[in-house]
C-alpha cells in the first residue's frame, strides 16, 4: 500500500481542529533503579486529567531499539515514514540556523580546522574558535565564487558553519564523503562521488575547499574547513497535500520550524517561552487546522542529565493545558518526538508517552500521563508514524475507504 | 514476506474445526461521555465466560486511523489485505443482490435519473421511484444488445439497479469515471478509460448508456440511468487453496454472502434470524472445516443511531453462544468486521473488540467482552488480517516454519 496515496484519495476538504503538543525527548526512564521517570515524578494533574479523557499508548518513534535523531523523529509524528524521507546532516544544520533552503540546494557542515605545515589535520575542531571568529572567517568565505552556483556560507557556533550551493544540476544520490578524516594526522579527503550523477557536485564542493584553504591560510588555527554531512535538500510531500489540513508551526528553535517548513507547514512568529508559544496559538487559532507545538527544553535537560529542571518544564507546560482547553480544538494530542531519558544524556529508542484527547476517541481506563500508565492504553505500543492518522478520523478529515 | 507464498506452504491438509463469527459493526463508543459502548452495556454473560477461557484483543480492521466499507473490512478478517484486494462499488452493488457474477464480468451500479428537455440530469435519482417500476425499467433495458456481450440488468432498490457485463476483455485498468456528473444541470458524462487496455469497455458503457437513453425516452421521471462504480469483477485467491480449511458462509444478508463467495466459501442457505443461523451451522457441521457466520443487525441498528436496539441484538447473540459451544468447535472467535458506534450512526476507524478461544490459546486475564476489557488482552491491537493466523494456529492448520 502507498500510504500518501490513499490518505491523498481519501482526505476531506474540512475537518475539525487539531493540536499536536510535542514535548521533545519527552519519554525518559527512572533517574534511579526503581524509581519514576521524570513525566511520572512531575506534578502533572491537567495531563492526568487529560489522559483521563483521552485513549492513550506509546509510540516507537522510528522502530523496534532505534534511536532518532531530532528530523527523522519529527517526520514520524508528522506522519512520514522516517526510513523512507531521510533529511541529510548538511540539511539539518541549515534548517537549525533558519536558513531558507530551496528545492535542489546542496546542504554543507563545514568544521574549521587546522592543517599543520605538511598539510595533514592537527585538530579538527581549530581549538573550538569562538563564534565571532567564525562569522568572520565565513565572511571571507563568501568571496569565493563556484561557475553557474550561488554560494552561502554561515557561522553556526564555535568552528562549526554551514555552506548552501545553489544551482543546477546539484545532486547527491549514493552519497558524497565527507572529507573529514576522521582521525589528525591526516590530510583532508577527496570527495567522491559515489554515483555519476552526483559528480558535480563532488567536484564543486572539492574547488570550495580548494579555494577556502587558499584564503584562510593565514587564518591559523582556522586554516582549513573540513565539509561534512555533504546533502541535496528537497521539499517533502506538502503536508496539506497529502492529508488535507492546512498546518502551522510553532517552535522556539529554528531546526524544529525547519523541520515544519520541510513538511509544508506554515512557521509562526513567536517568543522565548513555553507561555508565548501558547499565546501564539491562541493567536492564530483562525488561520490553520492543524497546529504544531513545540517545547525544546525536556530534551535539552535530558541531554544535560538534569533530571530536576526536566521535571520542572514538564509541570510548566502542564500549566498551561487549561488554557489550551479552552481553546475549542476538536483533537489534541500531546506525545514527544523521542525519548531523552537523564540518566542517559542522550536521545533514546524508548517508546514515548501518548495521549489523544477527542470526542470520539473511545477513552481507556490511563487516568495519569506517564509511561507505566500510558502501557495500559487503548492505542498500544505503535509506530510515531500512525498518531497522525488516528489524530484525522478523530478530527473527521478522512472518508470512508472502500464500500 | 509474500504472506499467502508462506500460508500455502505451511498450510497441513487437516486441523481442528473454526467458527468465526462476526456480530458487524460490533465495536462502539460510549453513548454519552463517560459511558459504556453498547456491548459493554450489553448483559452478555455467556460472551464473558467464553473471553474468560480466551486469548483477547482489538483488531484495527485496514489501519490506524481507516473507517472501512463492509467489503475491506471483510477481506481483512478472512485473512485478505485490504489494500491489496480492492472491490470496486459496482462489484459490491451486484454481490448485495445475490448476482453470480463470474471471473472477468464488468459491474456498474445504475441510478435511473431524470434528464430534461436539453438532456442536462434534472433528478440524480428520478425522484426515486418505485421498485416495481425499476423492475418493469430493467426488464427493457434486457433487450439492448452489444456486441460480444451477454448483458444482464436487475434491480436493486427504488431508483438503484446493477447491470453486468460478461464477455472476454472487459478491463477496467486504470478506472473508468462514473457518467453520473453528481450535480444537477449538468448532461451525463462520457465513461473513459484511464489506461488503453479499458478503452473496450469504456465503449461498451457509453453504448449501453446511448441505447438506454433512446429506449427510456418516454419513461419520464426515469428516462435516463447514470452508470457508477465500474470495475472488473476478478475472484481473489481461493481461501481453501491459500489457507488449507473447506470454509463455509451463513449470513442472512447478500452482500456477505457475495463477499465470502468472492474468497471461494461455499455458502449455506438460511433463514432471516441469528437463531436460524445458528441452526443452519448446526446441522452443516460435518461439511467444512471454517465456517463464517455474519450477525447483520449490530450494524444497522448502529448506523440508524439505535443504541438500545444494538445492545439487545449483542444480547440476542450472546444467548446463542451456549449452543455454539456445545457443537464441538476447536476454535472460536468471535469479532466484528470494524465499528459503528450508534452515536457516530456510520462505519468508524475504532479497534474491534475480539475473542479466541481454543484449548491451547492461553488465556489472559480478561473475563469480560467489551472494548475497555478486550484492550487488556493477550492480542494486543492488532491488524485485523492477523485474526485468520491466529485462528489457524490454534486449530493446527500451520506447519512450523523453518528447522
Amino acid at each position: 500500500m502507498d500510504r500518501f496515496k490513499l490518505f491523498k484519495a481519501l482526505k476531506r476538504d474540512e475537518g475539525g481542529k487539531m493540536l499536536m503538543l510535542v514535548m521533545d525527548g519527552l519519554g525518559g526512564l527512572p533517574n534511579e533503579p526503581g524509581g519514576k521517570t521524570a513525566l511520572e515524578t512531575a506534578a502533572t494533574p491537567n495531563l492526568d486529567a487529560l489522559a483521563a479523557d483521552s485513549i492513550c499508548g506509546l509510540h516507537m518513534p522510528c522502530g523496534p531499539g532505534i534511536t532518532p535523531g531530532s528530523g527523522p523523529a519529527h517526520l514520524g509524528i508528522f506522519g512520514y515514514d522516517p526510513f523512507e524521507y531521510n533529511i541529510g546532516r548538511g540539511v539539518l544544520e541549515a534548517l537549525g540556523i533558519d536558513f531558507p533552503l530551496q528545492d535542489g540546494d546542496l546542504a554543507i557542515r563545514i568544521n574549521f580546522c587546522t592543517l599543520d605545515d605538511e598539510g595533514l589535520v592537527a585538530d579538527r575542531r581549530a581549538g573550538r574558535i569562538a563564534t565571532d571568529i567564525n562569522a568572520a572567517l565565513c565572511e571571507k568565505l563568501r568571496a569565493i565564487t563556484l561557475e553557474d552556483v550561488e554560494l552561502f556560507v554561515e557561522p553556526v557556533k564555535e568552528h562549526r558553519a554551514a555552506a548552501v550551493l545553489r544551482g543546477p544540476g546539484l545532486h547527491a544520490e549514493g552519497g558524497l564523503n565527507d572529507s573529514d578524516p576522521q582521525v589528525t594526522g591526516k590530510a583532508p579527503l577527496e570527495i567522491k562521488a559515489a554515483e555519476p550523477k552526483a559528480e558535480r557536485a563532488a567536484a564543486l564542493c572539492n574547488e570550495f575547499a580548494a579555494k577556502a584553504r587558499e584564503i584562510l591560510k593565514d587564518d591559523h588555527p582556522a586554516n582549513m574547513t573540513l565539509l561534512r554531512g555533504i546533502d541535496r535538500f528537497e521539499m517533502l510531500p506538502d503536508f496539506t497535500d497529502v492529508f488535507g489540513p492546512k498546518a502551522a508551526a510553532i517552535a522556539t528553535y529554528p531546526m524544529y520550524r525547519g523541520l515544519a517548513r520541510l513538511v509544508g507547514m506554515a512557521v509562526l512568529e513567536t517568543g522565548e517561552t513555553i507561555e508565548s508559544e501558547i499565546d501564539t496559538l491562541r493567536e492564530n487559532l483562525d488561520g490553520c487546522d492543524f497546529f504544531y507545538v513545540h517545547v525544546k527544553k525536556t530534551d535539552s535537560y535530558g541531554e544535560d542529565g538534569n533530571f530536576g529542571s526536566r521535571v520542572h518544564v514538564m509541570e510548566e507546560t502542564d500549566a498551561l493545558i487549561p488554557a489550551v482547553r479552552e481553546m475549542g480544538f476538536d483533537v489534541i494530542a500531546v506525545t514527544g518526538d523521542h525519548s531523552t531519558p537523564a540518566v542517559m544524556k542522550s536521545h533514546s529508542w524508548h517508546t514515548v508517552p501518548t495521549l489523544l484527547w477527542s470526542a470520539l476517541c473511545r477513552p481507556d481506563d490511563v487516568s495519569a500521563f506517564g509511561e507505566m500508565a500510558c502501557n495500559h492504553g487503548g492505542l498500544g505500543v505503535f509506530p510515531a508514524m500512525d498518531l497522525l492518522p488516528w489524530m484525522l478520523a478523530n478530527a473527521e478529515w478522512l472518508q470512508k475507504y472502500g464500500a
